[in-house]
């Protein structure tokens, strides 16, 4: 929703107004106006996890109004380049091409430089070797034998690659996949992913958060499913 | 499908017969000419629970010839307006956007008068204060901790607006969410969500039918995986 | 993605490029120049599955490239036809309808005759009696209360006819299912139609290297959710 046409399918609040008046009142006073504004977690942290979740669940009509929004609110261009980069492993290709010529326009329309935006040699981060030891020993015993083809490209394009590029810290990767999880309904995936969040530096305050936020965004019942994971990997930290 | 052109992503029955006539042949004869016809729920039960799936899935060709089905089904204008407001909370914020353009093209096609859309002070069915005292008491003991935020919310938004606007009736507004919960694969929160249902008037019969009839615009797979807690929620009830 | 501009919502490697370049180098060098290349699948299953899952997830901006690779591949225009069609049943009737358009410009563009493709009075293979009784009888005593529309529709659309059509080899079509299952993070639906997919002479080799393909096109995380099954079926299948 937006008071700017982007495309034919995101609707203004005006169209919103002439199909449903409660949800224009509640787009505009309630979610705008006062979820988007809550201190617990920074406009820019919003932005990410929104552009997560709608690209994540391919929502056309949302994506060049948060794509403006996350510019407006801090995200940089080449972090917006990176999300999508990431959303392509972690939710899926064909979501990640699909975010490609919306977010191309609104670039053109903000005459970014395409020079500065992240290559395939962005720079990497130092590895921890040791937890990435223990990672991959984890994930090979589980699964080296049902398919060493994913066990060996999750080692070599995620850990040892993606998830190493500098141009998104590694707490707002985590972001983006925590916020990919809950929207795409990976209730299984989310403990791995939430705990190593916490330890990238995002707190429980935050990821709490995370959750009041998506709940608009990834619809309630993704939420309540994620609740009971959230609250036993922060009992399993109190430990 | 449609006899009609709506919109350039909404196939004619020709277009379906011109690359898979077995899928024309389906469509027509079974799904339209049979099971839509099933007397075990009415054609306007049929159109509320398949718009919610449509909307649920972000289907955009199959939404306006689904809107027209269920205005020629008796859903009002009003209640459909109040099933993109409901689908918001439920399927997501981005999905009941992705509703709004194509539905205020029928709505215009059909010279609906927007005054009397549902409003955000529409009239609030009374509430049970008993029941809802034991909800909220529930999920703040399950997920106060956890996350205060969602709990709020989904009191001071859902329990205690939402479900008592009266442009929808709670046994509608139970039916849009069931299906939207079987078309999103949500099935942790089938259970609740069904005793709601059935408590709300809903009868097993219907409840069972609203599986046959999702079968084929859910998917067979999100059936199966809903029967499990179908089974459960009605042996419970039985006791 | 691809070197073409077919319709306005696939990105060309120019409009990768101008969004996220380093995405651009891993589609072009690593997802099409590798994976795509590796023995363990042949680029006709590849593509089988790839369409299963673009359909499966609706993914409006892969679905032509990924149609005109299907057909470079060797997959025939009958068989795209009939792939649409079980997905129909096995990701929803939405998802076969948004592929309808799509594939209908590329079926012009390459002149099919429409006449050859696949009816509903298709050829049916002979069934296995045996075994069909089993599944049924299966199925009857878990949900024949619980629904039994669905009970009897799964029997009759899918197992007396669908399953049965010539128009696709069983072993193509329980490739389809699992990636469709696998793209749709419908988990607890894989082990019947693995087991299912290995009987009808897909191999285990063959089958993992459906993970490692899909991992890129469903998401890391459903793949992640689906080793846990696929090794359980392996394992299973050992004793």
């Amino acid at each position: 929703m937006s008071n700017q046409k982007f495309i034919s399918t995101t609707p203004t609040f005006d169209d919103i107004q002439a199909v449903a008046p409660a949800l224009k009142d509640f787009t505009k006073d309630d979610l705008l106006g006062k979820v988007w504004g809550k201190k617990e977690l920074s406009p820019r942290d919003r932005s990410i996890i929104t552009l997560a979740a709608v690209i994540t669940r391919n929502l056309q009509a949302e994506l060049p109004p948060m794509l403006v929004l996350a510019i407006e609110n801090g995200v940089k261009f080449a972090e917006i380049s990176e999300i999508i980069t990431h959303l392509a492993f972690y939710a899926g290709w064909g979501n990640a091409m699909s975010a490609i010529l919306p977010t191309k326009k609104i670039f053109e329309k903000y005459q970014v430089d395409t020079a500065l935006l992240p290559k395939s040699d962005d720079e990497l981060l130092p590895i921890d070797e040791n937890a990435e030891a223990q990672r991959a020993e984890f994930v090979e015993e589980a699964f080296g034998c049902t398919s060493a083809g994913v066990v060996k490209n999750t080692t070599d394009y995620l850990f040892r690659n993606l998830w190493l590029r500098s141009a998104l810290a590694p707490r707002d990767r985590s972001l983006v996949t925590v916020a990919a999880l809950i929207a795409a309904g990976q209730v299984a995936q989310i403990p791995y992913h939430l705990n190593r969040a916490l330890d990238n530096g995002l707190t429980q305050v935050q990821a709490s958060e995370v959750l009041t936020h998506l709940a608009f965004y990834a619809g309630w019942p993704n939420i309540f499913s994620s609740l009971t994971v959230f609250k036993e990997v922060f009992a399993n930290r109190k430990k």
